[in-house]
């Protein structure tokens, strides 16, 4: 069977990917009076007094929704509510065995962002986060934006911040194996939807001086037209030397290319004008923008993909459980730019210095390491006004 | 430890009495490969071409969303959305454990009927059916009524129906211990809350000819102001005697008495002046109508209430499980009259004729037949034309 075969078998008899356990048994009338009436009324009135009991008393504190509106489902585009759900099932499995957290699919019958706001505000009370999942840019940024604004929950979308975070992780590891420094380094990110928008901004949090970020038109430009208002907003701390030109153009000299873009748009050509020692992250899904032989052949120092068959593979699971689970832990209201830094810090030192080299600067997705580390970092960044207690919001 | 304290310990204990279990494992980078990327986008693929494909491939074959506004939990009223969710997770515990029907607690922040509508409507492509809870009359009749022209996967309000099958369970056992006819029967129901209307319905269907409905202003009319839609349709099938006056009133000559209403406000002279035989199903909680001591000293022959440390306990448990249960392997489109009906026939048989007697007229809340009798009577009246398929509705 190809492995087409194989998934689809395996879903058919899995009929689901994720169950809902009950904790408390229901074995005896007694039982019965504890976990449900007349016993359950306590925690009803514990939390009728004061909310934050919820936490104590209910699955909040541990359970997150993953919610969808299958508007940009891998690779696969805008195909649905319905059809999205393998995937948030999927993801609330990875959620569920990486990192501890349980995790249930919410997948919306809606794509306009005002409904979607509205419908996780008002299905929060049972969540202790939201990750969002799988919606398509820019409304993704709006409707992160909005809900983090109204919810005292922390709000994610892994496909932006959790690509940006492993990736970040694979630079800092690719930095120290080529000897650059990233005050030095001139980087190129091709690809302003919504994972491109978030790898910059965490790449330029992170502090690199000198970012062009391009899309399939070439650099783009703060006075471009048709920008949405993030990209703009963006574009006004990038390109320091006022690049211009194409993708071509921009890499000339460039020391690290981050493309969430197409497949196979990197040329030889364009990887020999690179800077020497030159680190490329080529996440095009299934196919990358160079396949690693091509452009190690053109003299890239390291390469990345999100491909498990080719070394240093960017896969967010290594992120996004370990992410949620120390925000849930720590209480944090938000997940904040300094608790991502300091995850892919985290994720960065899992690379022991004898195996750090050219093929190994990520973790693997495996390591039982993982999310303990990153959740712990996690929390150590939950500073005191980013604690979620009732006095703030809802 | 009281009752009470040892529910609290418990509850702080479970931190939550449901948690979200994998299915699939994912141990290597080939499981990954098969629940999720690449594999995951091959079931999707099918859903997108047929969305009947879901129930093949996603949870949504097994799993069902509980769903309270937290307006009208247990005995104590609108205590909110995070509140409600104890009641909720138990709720989910039950299906589970009694029915193997998967079930995760949805608590609404909003109490407006058109948004909680809408956004159950929004929630609803992970989901095979809704169970409505504890949402105060007279919005859960409009919630829904609404919710089962728009969707098309089964719409359950249990505190109306649940109760009302279990109640008609007992009452047939009843007219069989007593050797009454339903055709003879005079029957009282006291409380027009969404239990009592939707008793009333129920015994109705079934074929009780003389019911009368009361509340705290005695003898309902018609013709009474400040009736909701709801009761002012069901009093033109009631009461064809045309009795008026006052709870005592109707039930002179009463051979049937139902009361979802108030503690202690049946007295021994009312009970005296009901037909010999008297049957009465006392289920204000925890404090009955009358207490059963009381009830038989002044006559009454069979006692029901909605408690356990008494015989005869009305509880839902027994139906709510198995209907589902019925209604998902079914595919059911709806829980219809008459498949509340088998339900019903279906719980008063588990009662065998060598056991029935005045004190035993339900099964037992553990009696490990109750949720697969049930559901089978459940599946065997779902007709063709209320079959769900991808034809009809959304």
């Amino acid at each position: 069977m190809t492995n087409e075969e194989q998934a689809l078998a395996a879903h058919l008899s899995w009929q689901g990917k994720i169950e809902t356990t009950a904790k408390s048994k229901v074995n005896s009338r007694e039982d019965l009076a504890i976990a449900y009436t007349p016993g359950v009324a306590e925690p009803c009135k514990k939390i009728a007094e004061d909310e934050e009991e919820a936490y104590r008393y209910t699955i909040k504190s541990n359970t997150i929704a993953v919610v969808s509106d299958g508007s940009a489902v891998l690779g696969l585009g805008n195909i649905g509510a319905k059809a999205a759900m393998p995937v948030m099932e999927g993801k609330a499995v990875l959620f569920k065995e990486f990192g501890g957290v349980n995790a249930f699919p919410i997948c919306l019958d809606t794509q306009d962002p005002d409904e979607i706001v509205e419908t996780v505000v008002r299905i929060a009370p049972a969540f202790g986060g939201i990750n969002l999942e799988d919606i398509s840019a820019p409304r993704c940024f709006e409707i992160e934006e909005r809900l983090k604004k109204i919810l005292d929950i922390p709000v994610f979308h892994d496909d932006q911040h959790g690509t940006a975070i492993v990736v970040l992780a694979g630079v800092r590891n690719a930095l120290k194996v080529v000897g650059k420094n990233k005050e030095d380094c001139k980087v190129v990110v091709n690809g302003a939807g919504s994972a491109g928008i978030a790898i910059t901004k965490l790449l330029l949090s992170y502090g690199f001086p000198d970012i062009v970020l391009c899309d399939k038109t070439g650099v783009l430009s703060p006075d471009a037209p048709d920008l949405n208002s993030v990209q703009r907003e963006l574009l006004y701390s990038l390109n320091p030397r006022n690049v211009s030109g194409l993708l071509a153009d921009a890499l000339k000299g460039a020391d690290l290319f981050v493309g969430v873009s197409a497949p196979n748009l990197l040329t030889p050509e364009m990887i020999r004008s690179m800077n020497s020692d030159a680190i490329l992250f080529a996440m095009a899904n299934p196919i990358p923008e160079v396949m690693p032989d091509v452009a190690k052949e053109a003299g890239a120092r390291i390469i990345g993909t999100g491909r498990s068959d080719f070394p240093n593979q960017v896969n967010n699971v290594v992120a996004f459980p370990g992410i949620f689970k120390g925000a849930l832990e720590g209480r944090a209201a938000q997940i904040t730019e300094e608790m991502k830094l300091a995850a892919s810090d985290a994720i960065a030192s899992l690379v022991d210095e004898d195996v750090l080299d050219e093929n190994h600067i990520l973790p693997e997705a495996f390591d039982p390491r993982v999310s303990q580390v990153v959740s712990e970092a996690v929390k150590a960044h939950i500073h005191e006004t980013n604690i979620r207690s009732s006095e703030n919001g809802r």
